[in-house]
């Protein structure tokens, strides 16, 4: 696993270097320093990475995806800067999340400007063609579209105890699903994929997406804090829903877990108790098989590839997936 | 001046037809009716109608440029979405603002969909090359940055009494100017105008663009409030730096201006007094007077273009940002 995290590192850098040179002339200071800060606090960059190895992976090189593998990376950004402002988190990547920094108006526009570069970036792509650009960029645009979709999905679940399963995973896939799912297909365009490749990575990130989603609710129940860098069990807390959540409010009898999901003011005792309700009705155990049937899916579908040391890292990310502690 | 009212009017049965169409599918309900609310309430349409009428005056057709225009002006939206939530302003087009009726959360979002929508809608563009739609996706991309740039600098402003009238010129130009100068760069790029062509109309569009600032400035402290859709000097009780501002604060030896727009309680009679002061010591006639020569040097930008019934609306409406009352 290790080894996964040193390929991402790996191709971090180029990514980094080159989002930092994107976002060098962003005035005034304020605003350049709020719009590069999470950056520079140091993700995985799993998803412009994803983009960089599925380029290689059909048959590109890495060069040709590296603007568009930022600007994916600028467009996740972007929306964590807008969620953590709308979810009211105010710790993200180990740090205070940029509105606990800047306040509200400097984060909304922080992620308005990253937004705005990372389209700006795709349409300046030198060394791939118009129609790749043209490609790359519908396919950005149709996640962001997804992104504030699923957002609004989600927020919209927060007020309801009743979402159903199929509700939950069309949430997920536009909220977390769509956007990684972009990330493989426009490294496939711009690596020069044929259609029917491009659409095989794109359902590759669409299962992988899905499985992140539903491992970053599972890791939320039995990470620990100082791993995930924010508080375990601040779903419940807040009464989010989630597929374990979903599948606990089904098999509880007592109400207990409706009790504390509706409840604003839990003790740390409350979030314990629900962890525990959910633990022994197999809610937990259901979504982490969820996600093990979505991995084993996503990998089914790379057979499409030619084998090759980039191939072989698009099924280590996928197990990854799974493994990552935070 | 009714006339160019009319001009606008009928531009924009074409450009609210083409936004309605191209949000009719965003989910949920909620986020889709906060995206095209603002379209709805009828604004004036200046931008898209600018971009059509620009891509006419250049020797092209207006259909070329019709969805261009319509994502303009959904980029337009999505900035005073935002920039009400960043400014507390609650009134919008004579209605409650976005965040008013939806909260802030829906606000951002629904702000975030319509910028992706409008990407969106220039590069599914057909019946232009995709060169054209290359340059059109580039200067939108360009005109977004520069927005949230000017936002951010004028935020920085209402911390400041010291800015000065440069300062000023860059804000409103990022702010305000660089999104109608798009808009007429854009029509001439969908119109297959030259580059020496399409350079003019940027500056046409730039020029009116500060006129257009300096104006709302202007407005603010002349008009009324049933007219304005918002209480007249709420510049001057958020404490706003504007032109009209700056050269008051350089003329007033008082202090009695400084010492209201730093009050953040200020009376009506307060506010009644600021404007008086800024009328006597000449600050209103100085900013009229940019406005006009503003508006001067656009028109004769102009004279690069063939005579033609739309270049002559592009010189109407140039007058026609000075004769405005709201």
């Amino acid at each position: 696993m290790s080894d996964v995290k040193k390929i991402l590192g790996n191709y971090s850098t180029d990514i980094t270097r080159t989002i930092e040179e994107e976002l060098s002339a962003i005035t005034p200071n304020n605003l350049a320093e709020a719009s590069v800060y999470l950056t520079r606090a140091g993700g995985k960059m799993l998803r412009p990475a994803l983009t960089l190895i599925a380029a290689e992976a059909v048959g590109g090189n890495r060069e040709s995806a590296l603007k568009s593998a930022a600007a994916i990376e600028l467009i996740h950004t972007f929306s964590l800067i807008h969620d953590d402002i709308m979810d009211q988190d105010d710790m993200r990547r180990g740090m205070p999340s940029v509105h606990k920094v800047w306040g509200d108006d400097v984060a909304i526009l922080a992620g308005d400007t990253l937004f705005s570069k990372a389209f700006e970036i795709i349409i300046g792509n030198k060394g791939t063609t118009s129609d790749q650009n043209n490609k790359s960029l519908a396919t950005v645009a149709d996640a962001c579209v997804k992104i504030c979709e699923g957002q609004a999905l989600d927020m919209g679940f927060e007020e309801r105890f009743d979402v159903t399963e199929d509700e939950y995973m069309e949430m997920i896939f536009k909220k977390t699903g769509a956007l990684i799912a972009a990330a493989t297909k426009v490294g496939a365009i711009m690596g020069g994929a044929s259609e029917g490749v491009i659409d095989a990575m794109y359902e590759y990130g669409r299962l992988i997406g899905l499985a992140f989603q539903i491992q970053d609710d599972y890791l939320d129940l039995v990470s620990d804090e100082e791993t995930l860098g924010k508080p375990i069990g601040s779903d419940i807390g807040k009464g989010k829903m989630t597929v374990i959540a979903i599948k606990g409010l089904a098999s509880d009898d007592t109400g207990r877990l409706l009790e504390i999901l509706k409840d604003d003011e839990n003790s740390n005792e409350d979030i314990t108790e629900a962890i525990d309700i959910l633990t022994k009705c197999g809610a937990i155990e259901y979504a982490r098989n969820l996600a093990l049937e979505s991995i084993k899916q996503a990998k089914e579908v790379l057979e499409i590839l030619d084998d090759s040391s980039s191939k072989q890292m698009l099924v280590d990310i996928a197990d990854f997936v799974l493994e990552r502690s935070a």
